[in-house]
């Protein structure tokens, strides 16, 4: 089993340095290999996304991945900035399927801007379509206006599209999904307004008519926003386009205030996976030993059952990461009175410990 | 001065009644005029922005406009539904510049979903382009795929677009509103991803550069809906797109949980306006005479002071709303222990007498 290691930028390479212990510990026949990706990959190779790690990638049967980005790239050209690494490698990889669960952890409920009882338990788990939409759509580009509000004037556009069969995918990613949970799906889209929305829906409910144990309910993006933080727990699995989901998941892994803790999944059709957490590359604590790794850990656990169908290991790590929350070990940005501070490397040898 | 007031559908009818109660009350020349939009129109002129109701909002100084929107419209075909009654007033009015203020207000603190230091004194502007975008980007529709994941395949499409005037005017708007306020302007896109946001970025910076006494900073969308949740108070005006403001200004009424005191205001560049509830039409609990006409009433005060030019009725207005809530009037949604619960009607003239 292969697994090509990026770390990237910022913190990136603290904390899968502690991902990468623990999947070690684990005495399975894991080949690591490790390159470079994002900022990092660009000053020592001139491109975010090198040759040789997209390669790398490929070759592989998992990625796990750290973040990218620093401040430092903000002047460079949109191609060559850190990101870019990410949206090639789920184009080429053709990851179109993203997991993004927003839990809860019953220890780390006072984090959370929401009140204790609004997020109390939250398990939601929310669906992004990763390779279409605007995110990709061409055309694209700047251009002279021939219409709209100020013909002759210079304009940017973008194209949002989705084809039938890229939304009958997730779409049955999305069942599928509900089927091991609480049995709702909720889509998220914006029919009221876009034909892309439109085609969304009417996909949704079609390939919902082949899941007649899964309860379908649709929410405006707007709505969806509000409901978010009104009641979340009202929601199971929350299914949705690249560009909503970009934001309506950051927006739930706020929510639950533990987005130190959220692993994340982006699978293609053959299970190939990459791996990473939710929260990103923090430059202004790189470097310090105090981020959370726990976040990467239980990503590299995702992984095992995902892409290399190791489901005991999975649960072994996610146990030991329980334990250790139990235990009262905390990483700065969780921490909280009476319980006790560890750094980046302390909390991976805890976890090491409660394997 | 001419009022076209508009009720439309659901607790429409309630709310701007008690709106206009209270405009009466001020001895202004007001001339209102009452027509119908939203299902109502659909049900009653099989259109839901008939010809009479458009040429009246356009002949008028400002709108006065409650809510549109009932299940029972949803299955109509896209072009009768209630919600295109709104977007076709904010397109033939030339409506581009959205004000959604995000107040929490002393006395409901209590009534947020987030934790009262987060939210105590929160006073944000929202400012959102309201003509421009993937709302109304031709081309749009379905066809054929010839190119993207499934050549071949049925797909629908949208465009996203913003021309450099576009983003000049609302980048106007946004500077001179700071200049009024905290003097900071964050302005949202996702600029890492789209073209339209890096022009959108562009053209902010450009005109940022007249206002060398505002502060500008650029915040990604997945970014500003994770802020929002976090840490509100940092915001002074957001300055965002169609689409972002849409999803942004919603998450942020809900998060201060006054939504039922949130007005809203949509101007164009001779400053006519239409003026409407931050909260939706309610379905369920129309006819029932329970809803809020706060932000009607609050919404009719902004009215009063973008395109009437009556800035001591507007703060008249305001002043007695503050009261109402001090004494300790509230109707369902902001109810709390030991306040006193109030119909529509009575806090309406509990208004009128604080005025
Ligand atoms: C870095 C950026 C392009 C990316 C996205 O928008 O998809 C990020 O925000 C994410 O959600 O993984
Ligand atoms: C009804 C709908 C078309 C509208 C919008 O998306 O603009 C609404 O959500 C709003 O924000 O006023």
């Amino acid at each position: 089993m292969k697994i090509a290691v990026l770390p990237g930028d910022g913190i990136g390479t603290e904390i899968v340095a502690e991902a990468v212990k623990v999947l070690n510990a684990l005495a399975l026949p894991l080949e690591m290999e490790t390159a470079l990706v994002g900022g990092v990959a660009y000053d020592a190779h001139g491109h975010p996304l090198p040759e040789a790690t997209l390669k790398l990638a490929k070759e592989a049967d998992a990625v796990l991945f750290g973040a990218v980005g620093d401040w430092k790239y903000d002047k460079l050209e949109r191609q060559f900035r850190p990101e870019q690494a990410i949206l090639g490698l789920r184009k080429n990889l053709g990851l179109f399927a993203n997991f993004r669960p927003a839990i809860c952890y019953e220890q780390l409920v006072g984090a959370s801007s929401l009140k204790p009882e609004l997020i109390a338990g939250l398990d939601i788990l929310i669906i992004r379509e990763l390779t279409g939409d605007i995110y990709f759509g061409q055309p694209r580009g700047r251009r002279i206006a021939t219409d709209g509000h100020f013909p002759g004037a210079e304009e940017a556009f973008d194209t949002m599209r989705y084809s039938r069969p890229e939304i009958e995918r997730i779409a049955h990613v999305a069942f599928q999904a509900a089927q091991k949970r609480n049995k709702r799906v909720t889509s998220v889209d914006k029919n009221n307004v876009l034909e892309t929305s439109q085609l969304w829906k009417d996909v949704m409910v079609e390939v919902g008519q082949q899941y007649p144990d899964v309860e379908l309910d649709h929410m405006l993006v707007d709505n969806a926003a509000m409901q978010l933080v009104k009641a979340p727990k009202k929601f199971d699995v929350l299914v949705t386009g690249n560009m909503f989901g970009d934001i309506l998941s950051d927006e739930a892994s706020m929510l639950t205030g533990s987005i130190g803790m959220l692993p994340s999944a982006s699978l293609n059709s053959s299970n190939q996976g990459l791996y990473e957490p939710s929260h990103g590359s923090a430059p202004d604590i790189a470097g310090k030993g105090i981020a959370n790794p726990l976040a990467t850990i239980l990503s590299a656990a995702m992984m095992l059952r995902f892409s290399l169908n190791q489901e005991a290991a999975a649960q072994r790590i996610e146990a030991a990461v329980q334990k250790v929350l139990a235990q009262g070990y905390r990483t700065a940005d969780i921490y909280s009175e009476g319980t006790q501070r560890v750094s980046t490397k302390e909390m991976g040898d805890a976890v090491l410990k409660a394997l």
